[in-house]
């Protein structure tokens, strides 16, 4: 496999007594480096400085990332072990307020570090070690899975656009989009990817371009504002993008710049798709608009490259993410199948039907 | 007027013995610093290093070029003023190679240079500091009427986004779309520009957010791909560009993404205007099918401001320009007024009673 060519997104060292190693995505594509983070802050600050971003490897750095935070109290007692979970888990969650799998995750650690709480201090932490390794394993395995079903929707000769990194960098392995495109690459077919560079942050420039050439399936780079006519063009047969978060009837928040894509698609008549684990749905939430738009810093816009670019003081609007109404997406692609055409019900019986696989 | 505040984007200092003093753009918006150019040598430099830019004020600057190439000549003998005026304008014609109103000027100086030969050397010097001065105020007059006439679409209230730098850095003053939110601005109308950055050369960013703050008037600086979000959220009521090239259709050819802005305008109900001078328009050709589209170097989307920003040797496509079909432009605004619906037959009337009126 390819994806053997370079480290790990996240990697745990040790046993309990362990670290978390993270590639930090802010150097790259210059430099491929990793980090160590030996605390929970660590953990906090590399979530919120995007030096780990994209939901799912989100939600596998906060699982360590208990870990990391509860193992100085391995000799604690029962009610301080408690308190220092709700504190770490906590904390952690106030890293990412849009990032669905950051609290899924959490939540997920906290059940099983309350579990049985007869057992030791000691027990209760190689449990979180365990669960959060089985989260980090789950994610692997669902990236391959939704590359299997999204490949079928291409055909060889296919150029895609893609938008921000869904890639191996942006989960524990493969990706969501990007797991499409590789495992159709994979099997032969012949697949173009182009990729937005997706500013401010320049997540596809600096991450998908460079996951792509890694892995050696043909990428070209534009702006995200050349989209309109790389499809007027005729270049790109289909659209495939990652999620955040995807609401009951089908909504779907992802980087700013994709509901754009979505409306330029319908536009040039090109279906576009959305590639994500179902851990990305919430059903609490009925419609998109009840989704939270994270409102981000404006030095990312105005001193983007090192170098400012805009005027002292001028006054910026940075939404990180924008939402996707689900009459604009052809279909959903997760680890369990394909959901079209995408609405409450649809989505709900493929929810029902993975439950009970699961 | 606010517009004091600043320099002018060009300034004849002196009589025929004088100089073009011009805002260096290259330094903005960091640094708002004039050059003098006292020689054509400085003149042509200030053009091919885009100290100046956009397409009127080139060939205002390369009027006032030939004067100050011309006026070691005042007491030459005919034949040496007749080529010194040949050598300035074919100098001149070399610094960009592609900037038709660069050409258009040279032209018109060189008819009034070569006019009524039997006058002397100094008073064809004054003839042609006559003219350039005409071509600058000439320019000047007709951004201004573009206001006038577009900030009739507006209403008090009225958010707006506009694309790249239509502004008054772009010409002899005030701008094309720009002039439109200016004169709004000062006939009391409450205006709130949102501005796109506009990759790869963040013309907005750079340019445009600091022409309207220097203006007073309120503008947010966006990435290009928040514009859909921002329509979205009903922060709108209008997009208002320039134009680099409009056919005899209306088809119109505009900084890249300005298609992409038409689309997501139609599919949100807010209507598209373009505010362009009628020597934008190129009634030599049908539709925008027939618009070259210029092709950029890679290097401005890998290497944008001073750090490499993707992976060596990744493949980039970079159109400079996209074009937007006349269907949807809601309207074509020009010095003479406005045109509305856009097509053939109506640009035609326009173009002829403006015809009629020059």
């Amino acid at each position: 496999m390819a994806t053997k060519t370079r480290p790990e997104t996240l990697q745990w060292l040790g046993e309990t007594d362990g670290c978390l190693r993270l590639i930090d995505q802010t150097l790259l594509p210059l430099e491929c480096r990793q980090i160590d983070c030996p605390d929970v802050t660590a953990v906090w600050e590399a979530i919120k400085q995007l030096r780990v971003r994209g939901a799912p490897a989100i939600g596998v750095a906060a699982a360590y990332g208990v870990c990391v935070g509860l193992q100085t109290s391995a000799n604690a007692d029962r009610a301080v072990f408690d308190e220092q979970l709700k504190k770490t888990t906590a904390y952690l969650a106030s890293s990412r307020p849009t990032a669905v799998n950051l609290f899924w995750a959490l939540e997920r650690m906290e059940r099983v570090g309350m579990h049985d709480a007869a057992r030791s201090s000691a027990e209760r932490l190689a449990a979180l070690l365990a669960e959060a390794r089985a989260i980090h394993e789950e994610d692997r395995a669902m990236c391959h899975a939704i590359g299997e079903h999204g490949a079928r929707l291409l055909a060889s000769g296919d150029s895609v656009l893609t938008h921000c990194n869904a890639g191996g960098l942006a989960t524990a392995e493969y990706g969501t989009a990007l797991s499409v495109f590789f495992k159709a690459h994979e099997q032969g077919k012949k697949i173009h990817v182009f990729v937005d560079e997706t500013r401010p942050l320049l997540q596809g420039a600096r991450l998908t371009a460079w996951e792509l050439m890694q892995h050696g399936v043909p990428a070209t780079l534009i702006c995200d504002s050349m989209a309109a006519q790389v499809m007027k063009e005729g270049r790109v047969q289909a659209v495939v993008t990652g999620a955040d978060r995807i609401a009951a009837n089908g909504d779907t928040a992802n980087k700013i710049g994709t509901d754009s894509l979505a409306v330029l698609a319908r536009a040039h008549g090109i279906p576009f798709y959305i590639a994500a684990p179902t851990s990305t749905f919430d059903t609490s939430i009925q419609s998109g608009e009840q989704i939270p738009i994270e409102q981000r810093q404006a030095e990312e816009i105005t001193c983007g490259f090192g170098k400012q670019t805009a005027p002292d003081g001028v006054a910026v609007y940075n939404p990180a993410f924008d939402v996707t109404p689900a009459e604009y997406i052809q279909a959903l692609i997760t680890e369990h199948g394909v959901i079209s055409p995408v609405n409450q019900k649809t989505i709900a019986l493929h929810l029902s039907l993975a439950g009970e696989q699961a």
